[in-house]
């Protein structure tokens, strides 16, 4: 097992009816600005409920901040920093996915900076300059990302299709509100996408090489089986509770840090896709489903032991040789996010051969060189991947 | 899945090597008091280290605490409490196993307490009282209560032989060293202690009744696979850091309030055993192994479903009639048990049918008359469990 340093001190309040429970958990005298996306936390009644909430929190002040996008994008968040200013807000509150969840934290970060800083060093050093932050919350509507448990985000700035991450332990939410009943208005494409990010989170931290770090990796294959357990009707069962339950809490535990904790991590996949979303619009979740087969295949060699641990644990593959093994586990990932709607190749939205030396650019020019658990995806072994995945 | 509320603050530095990093975790100006049980931090060197660590911190004032016993006395502690204040100590740092750390925790409430409030009710209202706690850290040198990660703990009062728990969620520790090193010097009978207390706590929040709660089921499993495997070798071998690695988060994690979030949690074994202790001064971990066999057996209607999924997931155990796999799974329980060393049966201990009414009689002075998941064990369903573990 290798050293660590863990902490994460968001509260979780879980369940049906857990919306109520925010006037306990905000402030009274704060001043509050809730944030959210499009109309479908409107349409849907949450944000009145959160609204509701506030109010017999007997809340003395309560604004609204709308229209952060699913990618979410510095020159929208921008604008709610500059809310947060003229309105001398002291809360912030997300009600949403991970894009609202992952914009409400840069807002807390720039909001804190000082005034001679560039809010977009933030994104440029990963959150380093991060020196104070703004107290948040969230209210989860759609369980993907795990941001609701986390210290990190990822925002794009649309002048220059630049996706950047970020995280700082000062960017943890205080509390998130996750109630599974929040998700069944969810377009099953969106629930579909979420299974997939959730089951590649927990791919990033697991199918690098073994540690001998025996709860993390049976944590990772638990959260794995019980998202093949329950994908299918996770999408396609819109008010199915418990299915929901599990789907939410897998979410946030893919990536709250503890199965990371202790063991290597890659997070080439999700590299590699982020170019892929800047450059083509195809949803997060989505380019996770086509580049993490392409990395199992071209990684098998340095993947071996935990490719086979993943057969064995996950899939219940058990006979033949270790190559056929491998083929097997990696045929069966592909066909469960197929099976969920998703597609796993790059020819299914029409990109070909001539999309990949755009992507491999984008990786240089925002550094990513040597991705991978042992930094060694190096430009040219990205540039197999992607053609594993056309 | 149940609805819950989970909060864990404490920060976990894990690792060969932690200790050192004590200096950026213990306020530079605090008074800090170091808690600790008997010799053997003195002998092992790790007292040694933590003080070292302390002293390049710069720390202006630091004083110790010995003689914290096996079973944390009220009496012994509430010296802490008087020493706390006559040295306006400000911090507390706890050097040892969960009851060094259980033992701090309560002179973290106590000595917060009102003056005209009684300390012991801490205990009488297992935590209820607690307003406000002292801040503080804990070195780790025994792997098994989890103490290091939770808001609880247990105290006896000598006098009377009460052994009560307590919690608040004041009371969790600020950071937790856990440095797997150092556990090689603790003899075999503790390790094993330890490998029985971590597998009953993951089993007292997983034996109960299903609620579809997949990942919580999954992480408790994994937690007792892991135990399953490693155990013997935890206890043999004394410097096999991975081994020990494992045991040391395994134990963590068994009891840091993750596995039990959303689901129904039984502790009969816990409380039974309690009395056990009080009354016979057999060790903690070694009345669980004697009490939870007997558990299994006479609730094995109530807890049929997860019998059954626990002789399936946890021991491979697929063959045969339901009955057959039960009794089977917790044969399996009580081999793993003894193959550590440690005893199984009252009559290991010299105790027969005789010893069994003042335990029950003492359940009864302390209200344990409706245990279990559903609060259906009555006094007379514990006589059975004990008869069962003659």
């Amino acid at each position: 097992m290798l050293n660590f340093d863990y902490q994460n001190p968001t509260r979780i309040v879980f369940g049906q009816g857990s919306t109520a429970k925010l006037a306990r958990m905000v402030p009274q005298r704060a001043r509050v600005l809730v944030l959210y996306g499009g109309g479908s936390v409107r349409s849907n009644g949450t944000l009145a409920d959160v609204l509701d909430a506030l109010k017999q929190n007997g809340q003395r002040y309560v604004a609204e901040f709308a229209g952060i996008e699913p990618n979410p994008t510095f020159e929208t968040l921008m604008k709610a920093v500059q809310q947060v200013r003229q309105e001398q807000i002291d809360f912030l509150l997300a009600v949403g996915g991970g894009s609202v969840i992952d914009g409400t934290k840069f807002v807390a970060a720039a909001a804190r900076l000082q005034d001679h800083e560039d809010p977009w060093s933030i994104l440029e050093t990963h959150g380093r300059v991060v020196q104070a932050a703004m107290p948040f919350g969230a209210v989860l509507t759609l369980p993907a990302t795990g941001s609701e448990m986390n210290a990190g985000g990822v925002v794009t700035r649309a002048a220059t299709q630049d996706k950047l991450s970020f995280s700082s332990r000062l960017l943890y939410p205080q509390f998130s509100v996750l109630d599974p009943v929040r998700t069944y208005s969810l377009p099953e494409r969106q629930v579909a996408n979420g299974v997939v990010d959730a089951f590649v989170h927990t791919m990033e931290q697991y199918l690098t090489y073994p540690v001998d770090a025996r709860v993390q990796d049976r944590w990772a294959e638990g959260i794995l089986r019980t998202l093949v357990e329950i994908g299918p009707d996770a999408v396609h069962k819109t008010d199915d509770y418990d299915t929901r339950a599990n789907l939410v809490w897998s979410a946030t535990m893919a990536l709250n840090g503890l199965i990371g904790a202790g063991v290597p991590q890659d997070w080439a996949t999700h590299m590699i896709g982020h170019e892929l979303t800047a450059l083509h619009g195809i949803d997060h979740g989505r380019t996770l489903a086509i580049v993490l087969p392409a990395v199992m295949q071209v990684r098998r060699e340095a993947k071996r032991a935990k490719l086979l641990q993943y057969a064995d644990r996950v899939w219940d593959i058990r006979e033949g040789s270790e190559e056929e093994r491998i083929d097997a586990a990696i045929a069966k990932t592909r066909a469960f996010f197929e099976s969920l709607g998703v597609p796993t190749r790059l020819a299914d939205y029409q990109l070909g051969a001539e999309a990949i030396d755009p992507i491999i650019a984008a990786l240089d020019k925002h550094e990513m060189t040597q991705l991978g658990e042992k930094q060694d995806i190096t430009l040219e072994i990205s540039r197999e991947i992607l053609q594993a995945a056309l």
